[in-house]
């Protein structure tokens, strides 16, 4: 195993704010961007929550560009890189870690479904071959509730084998302990770092040797989050877990997507940061009220946005 | 309603064949393209069954203005044109069109799941405004069991209400007949063309008004096919159905994909065909011989390839 895994903590999915005309806002990216830096979480932009399987490789590489060119530190960054189609997944992994990305995050390829263990570690072979570059750092991405293709056990055992350089981690949003703890036990020790899908799992995660998390809430509720992952084993770290929970929860009742870019809206006071693409809907009016309510009834802020 | 609604008859998603490389064979695929065009099959191109999902959008134009420079005819084409994100449905919708196909086939984009119908309105709505060409023909895709993102009887409803000019029709790759009737009876009257999703419902299809069949046994059974479609009042209709049967039935016991480019490669003599991309696996050498023999006892050949 390579000694460069360096990517830990909390980062979360950025979410891609979109122009009236439903083009990506590369100043309101920035910005979030920034914001979130400044709390240390990391930026997984690209990820299920940035809305990134409804950009085009084009969108995301010009996006990718313009965070570099602002000034968004890329050693912060771990890119969802996994497309459809292999020369996609191909293209934009070769341009991040070009860019400097220590780390990217990868679906599988997602359209086919029933996909044989050997096609998966094909399709990831292939992959890393093309891309050709000592530096890339591979973290597998298992959310088998949207992608519909679960990177098994096997999989990981056969990647790590003959990728031990390559493949650095795993993002397992199944939200099944009993899978992370199976990760965290089999490969965790082979320096394969497990972060948990959600803040859900951050404090069992860091108890059983896991690297952090990835979490969609990390858009909104930053500095709690990575509170608990820097005193985990401090004697409040109990109830702190459970102050996360209840921010997440509220947003769960919502779809999480709209419901982020509801909260960010009204906190830093710009209603555009409510647009998401189709075949996302934004919140109404009175969901967003509601979860504004629910929010602030748990003394819930986003102070500095 | 428009009175250009044309399409008609048997298509198929032609399957894309693909060098050592595992970059686009153009040259087998404008041999497929017109053996298939000769048989009177039309040309469903980037279908489920062409591994589109596993193409970029540049390498889908590049084909695409391959066959057009080949001679292959546009007018029997209907390529698949609906991705994930909806720059790229644009874009790949944009060009076909400006390039004279005369109907497209648009999966909803697929990723997010659990997505409403005024997301999935949304989606259609926003392709149908950019793409701004009264030359548009759009056929819906619904095939749940693969997009797990289902084109239900109210979105149709929706669509057709709004775009009846637009909105030409649908494939039902659901494999439920009470579906498939369910349009037929609804929106046939209208003018919605109603494609089976596979030639085991062809007859029934054409028995209740339906417009024909879009299937991936097309590729290796054309003629038969064709015959039953332009044939089904004849006194032989159900033999013949229950013979494409056989012969589909025996492709289905193996991973479809495969199984077609391994019979194209045998009755070709050309082994390249047989090349899948992942997460795609080819059929190993014996599951091929299993196939082609049992394909052999039922006298399946393809004449002319």
């Amino acid at each position: 195993m390579s000694e460069t895994k360096k990517l830990n903590g909390v980062f979360s999915p950025v979410i891609t704010p979109f122009l009236a005309d439903l083009s990506p806002d590369t100043n309101r990216m920035v910005r979030h961007c920034q914001w979130l830096v400044d709390q240390d979480v990391g930026l997984a932009i690209f990820g299920t929550n940035s809305e990134a399987n409804s950009l085009s490789v084009g969108e995301k590489i010009n996006l990718f560009d313009a965070l570099i060119e602002a000034g968004i530190p890329v050693e912060r960054m771990m890119p969802g890189t996994g497309c459809c189609a292999l020369s996609d997944s191909v293209e934009l992994t070769r341009k991040v870690v070009q860019g400097g990305a220590k780390g990217v995050l990868m679906l599988p390829p997602f359209y086919y479904k029933g996909v044989s263990e050997d096609g998966l570690f094909a399709s990831y072979s292939e992959i890393i071959q093309r891309v050709g570059d000592d530096r890339l750092r591979i973290y597998l991405y298992h959310i088998p509730q949207v992608s519909q293709v679960p990177i098994s056990l096997g999989l990981i055992e056969r990647l790590l084998k003959a990728f031990p350089n390559t493949i650095a981690g795993i993002k397992d949003s199944s939200g099944d302990w009993n899978n992370t703890k199976a990760m965290l036990d089999l490969y965790q020790p082979q320096g394969f770092d497990v972060f948990a899908g959600s803040e859900s799992f951050l404090l069992a995660n860091m108890r059983a040797g896991g690297a952090g998390c990835i979490t969609a809430t990390g858009n909104v509720n930053p500095s709690p989050i990575v509170n608990l992952y820097k005193t985990w084993q401090a004697s409040d770290a109990d109830v702190q877990q459970v102050n996360l929970d209840m921010i997440r929860n509220t947003f769960a009742k919502f779809p999480m997507i709209p419901a982020l870019k509801a909260a960010v809206a009204h906190w830093a006071k710009d209603g555009q940061y409510a647009t998401v693409r189709p075949p996302l809907v934004a919140l109404t009016h009175s969901d967003a009220d509601e979860l504004i309510g629910a929010l602030k009834a748990l003394n819930f802020a986003m102070p500095g946005i």
